[in-house]
């Protein structure tokens, strides 16, 4: 028998993460039932949690993905890139993350696990911003680790707002923030 | 047989709201059974929604009067006064609000009722941002809706992370609040 090649479990690991996103946006995500993740993925649960431990370590890996991909975009394309981002993402998707921060809420273990999603990514952040402080385009007179949690919690309102669809105004959203953190 | 007196009545419905408060901050907005409402405020559930339509009716006078609050701080004390008011809060009181957006995302038309739950005070703090354009206290190239829907962001982002316990450098948030829609 021919060892399954690693593109092909790529592809299915793929197929698992994309059925299980719009899973998840549909039904949330306590209600994303093993059966409803069958539906979506179009694999059995045998092959989802062939992939995957159990449902918590799908969504996580989900979220990986998307801190990822803001991260990239901040990096890459600078932090319009990651409001304009947000604000495309659809608030029933938006809605999971909701819901998980309710679980985090009441149960640390998760929250540790959570918090740490991506320490790297976050070093390559933490590092691009005293950059910027150093070259002048970034106030001094606040550090880098506040700077960047306050672009966290920027975003978090955005999300926030995101769910019930509410819109923003980029423009003048983006001129507030650079007044915010842009040389004073 | 002497008529309950205006007192009595509004004495009888604190004692509902301060309960409802404990219960939904103990159990969440779901958890929050009759059963236990009723043991929180120490009211017969004839009582409680004699003062109350339903459920909803008592979380929604509740969320009005968390709204209040915050518009006048933010009136009376500054923004300063609002930031350490939500950083105060109980994280799972606020865990609430995570709840109910789930719920608002959902059902427009209960998002319709929580969005204008107190026009009168939204005029007076728009009102308040153009009073304070005009004295050269804010910025002018921004209009005071999108500085207004900045500040709420700001709120939203803070509830959504002290619902995990989150904490902030004050001073620091507030340099760059400043920075925002201060006069550039």
């Amino acid at each position: 028998m021919p060892k399954v090649s690693a593109a092909h479990v790529e592809t299915r690991r793929r197929q698992v993460l994309d059925g299980a996103r719009r899973a998840f946006a549909r039904y949330g995500y306590e209600g994303a039932t093993v059966a409803r993740l069958e539906e979506e993925t179009g694999l059995s649960r045998g092959a989802i949690f062939n992939y995957f431990e159990n449902k918590w370590a799908l969504f996580y890996a989900l979220a990986q993905e998307d801190h990822q991909r803001a991260g990239e975009l901040w990096l890459d394309r600078g932090f319009t890139a990651v409001v304009q981002w947000v604000l495309e993402q659809s608030p029933d998707w938006i809605g999971v993350y909701l819901e998980i921060h309710r679980m985090l809420r009441t149960n640390p273990e998760l929250r540790a696990q959570w918090e740490t999603r991506n320490p790297e990514l976050d070093e390559r952040l933490r590092a691009r911003l005293v950059e910027q402080q150093q070259r002048g385009e970034l106030r001094r007179d606040v550090s880098a680790d506040e700077i960047g949690r306050f672009m966290g919690l920027l975003i978090d309102g955005l999300v926030l707002n995101a769910s019930v669809g509410q819109s923003y105004e980029v423009d003048a959203l983006l001129k507030l923030v650079i007044g915010a953190i842009g040389p004073q």
